[in-house]
């Protein structure tokens, strides 16, 4: 987007929450280079891209997971717990047996497990969210439980002003518990006419159209490699001009520092 | 206390959970302050002594009404919406109402319950915390609604890793939930040994005697008048060297810039 949209669909916003895995870190690049460590660590012969296939099918597991849980389904509410469960089958695999026969210390498997904790931010995530704090509560709203998110944002210096997770209420997001508890405690109060002080900041549509429903507004950030779950109509829409067209978001943006210049960050 | 105790009882330590009013920041003067400043905009004639009334009997008004709600007694789970039910019942007894009447505003009465979120830090606060924050999760555990907590942080420059509230449990302190879900969500397991990774920070012994039950360690912090609650017996040992006899403490430290020396801050 060249220029602000006019009026800006953000005016009056005074909290923005944000989505965290993928829309504030590089899950993909960052699970990716351990792995690869790993691999040279064990003398593995895994090729790059075999790497990148075991860090999206350990992904995959979470996101089929936690949308399964979030709709009622039997499960943890601890993603630790859950990165782990995912990770002990997928060891036990036939592609990946030959890793979970060299990985057979329970030390080596917490410490990789516990790699979801160590995530890079995107390039321009912390420049965009100090710009970002100076005008705004910022705060994630994430499916992680709370110490990986600060565990996190130590490791990549991230700003938040308060760190939110589904966990604290016992669901996953989608479920609308998780925007409406934030909310609540953030002493803001949801609408339907597009004036509520808080907006959501994702690159995944299905969180952005349950936080509009919520009662938030919306804002759609595109990240490489995030979009693998959009419909071909989503997907043509979002790549039309300006993106302002697309069911349940406001507004759509390339990268954080985008996102701060419509706040006024002139930087 | 001149040298650290030996062996470290904060040896291992990893999170530090902080009581907020009183122990952070300095409330008496912060809302005396702004008291004073209320009197000379409605030209009131109260004295400084008046003012220092007033801003004791609000707070004595939330300490009562805190702790019975702990306790499991009836009452909000929302100190804004507290402070605001005292600050009324104040302005039309009969000290205080020449104030409620020239307060007949809502946006004024608003504005005044808001002192709460603008608190003041004591001098060592933000050192303490910049210097212990580079070796261990610093969060709250306080009895204010995560909005004040955010709001304080951001006015105050508080560098929070995570802001905790009560109010995201439907309890106050010292009801124990509060501290078993604030160590549940950082992944502590706590224990009766002394071995726990979490020690609560707090100038009140109520509280670190509710934290210790929790299985937590516990850290004293004299602060000017924040004893008031302290029986003599309490009061004789704290003003004793060290301090390391009172029953559910483990140190007792001057302010936090000798706390984070504990941690090996040689600043």
């Amino acid at each position: 987007m060249s220029a602000p949209p006019s009026p800006n669909p953000l005016h009056g916003v005074e909290v923005l929450l944000f989505d965290v895995f993928g829309t504030v870190v590089d899950w993909r690049s960052s699970v990716t280079k351990e792995l690869e460590n790993l691999g040279k660590r064990y003398s593995l012969n895994d090729s790059p891209q075999d790497w990148l296939d075991f860090a999206n099918e350990w992904r995959k597991g979470y996101m089929d997971n936690t949308r399964r849980i979030a709709e009622g389904g039997e499960g943890t509410n601890d993603v630790d717990i859950m990165h782990r469960e995912i990770l002990d089958t997928m060891l036990s695999s036939p592609r990946w047996s030959h890793i979970g026969e060299a990985l057979t210390e329970e030390k080596a498997r917490v410490e990789l497990n516990l790699v979801w904790h160590r995530l890079d931010a995107w390039p321009d995530t912390l420049p965009g969210l100090h710009a970002l704090k100076k005008h705004l509560i910022i705060a994630t709203l994430s499916n992680g439980n709370v110490r990986l998110l600060v565990d996190m944002a130590k490791h990549a210096g991230l700003p938040w002003d308060a760190v939110f997770s589904s966990a604290l209420w016992g669901v996953y997001k989608p479920n609308p518990l998780a925007y409406a508890s934030a909310l609540h405690h953030l002493s803001i109060v949801p609408n339907k006419e597009g004036t509520t002080k808080a907006a959501m900041v994702a690159a995944h549509l299905f969180d952005l159209r349950a936080a509009k429903k919520a009662g938030m507004r919306t804002v759609y950030v595109r990240r490489p490699g995030e979009d693998a779950g959009l419909s071909d109509e989503d997907r043509k829409r979002l790549s039309e001009s300006g993106g302002g067209n697309i069911d349940g978001v406001d507004v759509v943006v390339s990268d954080f520092k985008e996102l701060a210049r419509l706040f006024g960050d002139s930087e």
